[in-house]
């Protein structure tokens, strides 16, 4: 996979084309993802479940032709095998249950042996490997530490983090440790991953951008660069990204990772020169820019492009997950114009 | 009122300290305020009531000695002014109900003159002004356009403004046309509010940080840098203020607003340097701060102070609202704390 446009774009080498992937690609705004979903009782089951969750990994690939597959699961799948009560009602976001208030509530949690615990998304990526043939790379994944920290602490999504930054300002100790646990599970589950066959990787920062440079520094650089170093060791890219990290993004590029990921607020062309060449870049269609008029798209895409050769690598992506309410044809007609557009 | 301390930050003159307020500092971590609003129906009906809106208003100059005070009231009166249906249910956000699809939608609202549908208002403004007599300057606010169309068009808050954009993107007449409306309405509500009594004015445009610059200056700024012209024309400051604005804080310091306010995203110092002393500084603890350790919050204040200290002029506040879960005895002790830090 070493020489594909996309392992190329991330390692900074020079390619025909730009190429493209889109964040949540497999997911509900497709027909046959709907198909597939309904004949399941819940989320979870379809990620648990290998032979549904790699049909549903390849299909944006068939229907789209994006330059990568990504893993169809969920970024808190470790934090379920660490022993934290996790739930998806239907309509709306994961709950999850586990009362974390001291160093004890921290040693109960495990960490967990990808093989062990979590084989249902090593063989899900080894199905996929099979199915696709070395048509198009796969990309593995897992929530970052932070992120996945404050699913735990909120109960689920969150506005003001309240309970996450409590813990960090009032707690330091408890928080450092839940950091370090988290951090050694997410290791061992993307090289899993890795090992299994995934051939880059993207963690999933998400909410990061809800702190401080200075918050982010003191209690979450340390445990992301651990990552990006021991995950790098395998080989395969890696990928970082966070929504919202434009005054983060100097930070996040002395991480070590191949590629940092940026949303739509910040230009293009503002990442490119805070990254310095440090890092490849990835993104950034604000994924409401789908439900724009065709020829408006495509003037943006031409923007986005342009900005983007200015980059040590550039790899096309919307700068957070595609919309349910999203036209397939309309994702179509994205990766087409990135791939007409870009061709050198 | 042009030569206290907050008036003075606002225009950048010498200040004996920095002054202090926090947003919805008359609010719901007050045990005071919440004795008043158990006498009541609902929230609106609070900000409908002049005499125990005023009270409400004053409570948090008398129990944490802030440098000035923020008229209680709601972003979205203006709004329901207009012809939007509002409600707030208890414990949810607000709730909107106007179907706009068409210019004939936006011809169907009012541009509302505020002496007669919003004299509650007015009348607050007054009553405070008398119960304060002097004492310290009173803010009076509105939402901004972007901020209103938003939670017109999606019916409440929102995480991706797809509604809103989609308008943007598809039927940008139809989204001119409601700016327009937007924009006649909040000069002229502001300006009411002036002429009633209100020494400054601060613009929240909440939301627009999830706008990349370009849409921000191709949808929004034009309105913007109308509203801060009329009104500043009344010959009082106005604050200009969103969350998450870091990208868009060059542009938004060349609205010609007298302050910026800007959330913890961004470190202040670098703020003060995109701002370039064409306005001072409003800003930026983290609302959790206010959860630290004591000694902890005093070095965060320290730094945000030195660093506000390169300002043209520096207003202290939250980045965002203060939280409901806040202790009121950690207010005091932050209004303080500046205080004491901050004597010249």
């Amino acid at each position: 996979m070493g020489d594909h446009v996309f392992v190329r774009a991330c390692r900074g080498l020079e390619v025909p084309y730009t190429p493209i992937w889109m964040m949540r690609q497999a997911g509900r705004y497709l027909p046959e993802y709907m198909e597939i979903r309904r004949s399941v009782s819940g989320f979870l089951e379809l990620c648990k479940t290998p032979g549904l969750a790699a049909r549903v990994t390849v299909q944006p690939v068939e229907r789209l032709g994006v330059d990568a597959a990504i893993l169809f699961s969920d970024i808190l799948v470790p934090v379920e095998a660490m022993g934290v009560h996790l739930e998806f009602r239907e309509g709306e976001g994961p709950k999850l249950t586990y009362t974390l208030e001291s160093l004890k509530d921290v040693d109960a949690l495990r960490v967990p042996h990808p093989a062990t615990t979590m084989d249902f998304v090593l063989e899900t990526v080894r199905r996929v490997k099979e199915a696709m043939g070395g048509q198009v790379p796969l990309i593995g994944f897992s929530g970052a530490p932070f992120t996945l920290a404050s699913y735990i602490l909120e109960g689920g999504g969150s506005r003001h983090y309240l309970k996450t930054k409590t813990l960090m300002y009032r707690q330091p100790r408890v928080w450092h440790a839940l950091m370090e646990k988290l951090t050694d599970t997410v290791v061992a589950y993307l090289k899993a991953q890795v090992e299994a066959g995934a051939d880059a990787v993207q963690l999933f920062d998400s909410w990061v951008g809800a702190l401080s440079p200075t918050d982010f520094r003191k209690y979450v650089a340390p445990y992301t660069r651990r990552i990006v170093q021991e995950v790098k060791a395998t080989g395969v890219p890696f990928i970082l990204f966070g929504t919202d990290t434009a005054t983060l993004l100097d930070d996040l590029a002395a991480m070590g990772a191949d590629v940092v990921g940026v949303d739509w607020r910040i230009e293009l062309e503002d990442a490119v020169r805070i990254l310095q060449g440090r890092a490849s870049v990835q993104g950034n269609l604000d994924p409401c820019g789908l439900f724009m008029p065709k020829e408006a798209l495509e003037k943006k895409v031409e923007t986005i492009l342009e900005q983007g050769r200015q980059a040590r690598g550039h790899i096309f992506n919307l700068g957070h997950g595609i919309l349910p309410q999203t036209d397939p044809d309309m994702a179509k007609f994205l990766v087409d114009t990135v791939h007409r557009l870009s061709k050198r």
